[in-house]
């Protein structure tokens, strides 16, 4: 009952309506943020703008891996606990200094891990396969092979080589590797401006102690905040607009000058949308994209590319608004500023709890708890946020199924 | 070759060894953030420090899921497209404001989608299934029961239900549901002060542009801190410490006075893994719980509770330590800050491309490549970040297994 069928005369409100997968493949405005440099300090989770690589050869030295001992590895052929060889050390290699030995033949030089491998050798043997036979001597029990022991000078990274690619969020370990290259300060894209209004006459700040019959709390624009840095924008918030066109044309306009998307949580009455939709639809060509999407709940969605800047008209319900922004918003967030790859979302599988219906031809979000394997649908209207805040996460019941069966495996993915 | 084996002259050096199960289990540092008051805002992954619960009923009224009209049910009971029912309309809601009518028997109201249901109606039948007989009377064609078209006064939330759990990170919904309480700001735990220390006389900073043989960068802090800040600290650069006891003690002890949690990339030659045991070991009560952990890569492992403020030593080698670090750090700094339900973790099922060996008794964390379903190990030394920064994920070959099977359908947890 939360939101009509599309047939009868409900129908007529929708002029565009699209499909999840149409949306997805086709609605791909062309703004993009320019880059900026940022401190590697600040750098997780942004997106580099171009591909950084290797300006020297890492770890730039070959590098003991063991505790041991630097010999040729030919010293020790044939060498066993019965038959060891006898090896004498010319010297000591230091941390983090130059090795003021050279290892030559039938000699050796002590290692720490980490070490510089000395001029001469070719392997390090670990110092649990030799002990010291008389001072100045050790005796071996066992072979190494050339490379034994040893990291080579270019082998985490040759000189050249990619480091990070252009578009993948940075992860720990990128900057880690940056870091060990010298590199202390990456391009990437600046984080996209995303400027949230609320819509409606009822809607007043979350502030409001006490509220007047009829008034409702701003519940969508802190939730969308949220939503929008977890995709690695900026938000701005907009404020509550009037049910009045002219205000919301006017708060459009001025946004559309510093933001690279603009989301609106829209009245969530008939003549609210279509008042939303009118003024949107004179913001910038190519205009609007669709006007109603096949998925439950959230039909009433707008979307539009003006000029460039993608505008998001979302369902006046915030359990609505929520689930269109999560499945549509945040991917155009990521793609405005940048990210080609985006990072992986937790996910589950699970045995459904019961049987799901649903409409051909529509996408559904069905929110679920999920407990010992088995994800149980949480029911309620679309008008409640509680059904989202119980839910530990959702199921996707796709454009061409007509329903799941209970049991059937789904994946659901799950918030953070 | 990157470790030894525990067998051989190398045991000596462990004399704590525990597995990273015991050490799940059994490692729970008493140390626990204070809580602050922080807005809505800014309370994205913040952790309440107690439940939150809702002031009074929400929404708060009844309200109209629909547009159409408000009615008694009673009165459109057996009305059909071929018998409608006629009804006089008495007046309008508006939005956002009380209703200035009331519905009584014969008589309806129209009403916007979240308008109050006005005195008199149990019901509000869509607009879609009336239309208007004459002036001031409608036809109404399908009967609606009590309820219908109706969200209740306190259907998303009654009076002093829990809106969000103690120790369960804020998510986006969790933030939208307090605001739409009137709760603006929202006591949660502190964020850890997580300070982190690397050691080593080899061991530069990053913005050292051109080394001397046998220095690297400090690789291990930047990436380290991401982590921190990801498992929701807030880290503390403490710099790097010379190869030095004294230097290590003081550094230690004056970080301990403001740290919830330290964490030191542990020199990797064992002397220096040594001389940090013993310098963590005088630090507090009651001290070192394992030195020498039952995992690969990562066996150089130190933790200790002193105080009740968790101090990791972590091995010298990067990989080690960031993977170390995210199974044993994050959890611990998550513990800190009063986080009891940690966040799911992205995730995706695999099957195995090769075979993995394992010994018993230890849990080995494999590097893997995801494509079509297919994991593929990323091999190499456990010097080298760069099998970290070309993963996806790992795969935990656990304590019990002896190795995996290729083909063996496994769980990558996956990099974000």
């Amino acid at each position: 009952m939360t939101e009509p069928d599309v047939a009868g005369p409900a129908a007529r409100e929708f002029f565009t309506t699209r499909t999840v997968a149409e949306t997805r493949a086709g609605f791909r405005p062309g703004r993009r943020t320019p880059a900026e440099t940022v401190p590697l300090a600040e750098a997780r989770h942004r997106v580099p703008a171009t591909a950084v690589t290797a300006p020297h050869a890492l770890p730039g030295f070959a590098r003991s891996t063991v505790d041991g001992y630097a010999v040729r590895a030919a010293d020790t052929y044939g060498v066993s606990e019965g038959l060891p060889g006898y090896l004498e050390v010319a010297g000591e290699v230091r941390m983090g200094a130059e090795p003021g030995v050279t290892v030559g033949p039938g000699t050796v030089a002590s290692m720490p891990t980490g070490g510089v491998l000395p001029p001469g050798a070719d392997a390090v043997v670990m110092i649990e396969y030799t002990q010291e036979a008389m001072p100045g001597t050790i005796e071996v029990v066992r072979p190494v092979a050339p490379g034994d022991g040893v990291v080579r000078a270019d082998e985490d990274a040759a000189p050249g080589a990619e480091l990070v690619p252009a578009g993948r969020p940075l992860r720990a370990q990128d900057l880690g590797m940056l870091a060990a290259a010298g590199i202390t300060g990456v391009s990437v894209h600046a984080r996209p401006r995303v400027t949230v209004f609320s819509t409606g006459d009822e809607v007043v700040p979350p502030a409001t102690g006490v509220l007047r019959p009829g008034q409702v709390r701003d519940a969508s624009a802190v939730a969308l905040a949220a939503m929008v840095a977890e995709a690695g924008g900026e938000p701005a918030m907009g404020g509550i607009v009037p049910d009045d066109p002219a205000a919301l044309e006017s708060a459009l306009s001025a946004a559309l000058t510093d933001s690279d998307l603009i989301v609106i949580s829209a009245g969530s009455s008939v003549g609210a949308r279509d008042e939303t939709a009118r003024v949107v639809g004179r913001l910038g060509e190519p205009g609007i994209w669709c006007h109603g999407l096949a998925i439950k709940p959230g039909k009433p969605t707008l979307l539009a590319d003006c000029g460039g800047v993608p505008v998001i008209g979302l369902p006046g319900n915030p359990r609505s608004a929520l689930v269109v922004f999560r499945l549509l918003g945040m991917p155009l967030v990521r793609l405005v500023g940048g990210c080609t790859m985006a990072p992986p979302e937790p996910a589950v599988r699970a045995r459904l709890g019961r049987d799901l219906a649903s409409a051909a031809g529509r996408l559904d979000v069905v929110q679920v708890r999920v407990r010992d394997g088995v994800a149980t649908p949480v029911f309620g209207l679309s008008a409640l946020l509680s059904v989202l805040t119980a839910a530990d996460g959702y199921v996707i019941v796709p454009e061409e199924a007509t329903g799941l069966d209970a049991g059937t495996e789904v994946e659901v993915t799950l918030y953070r």
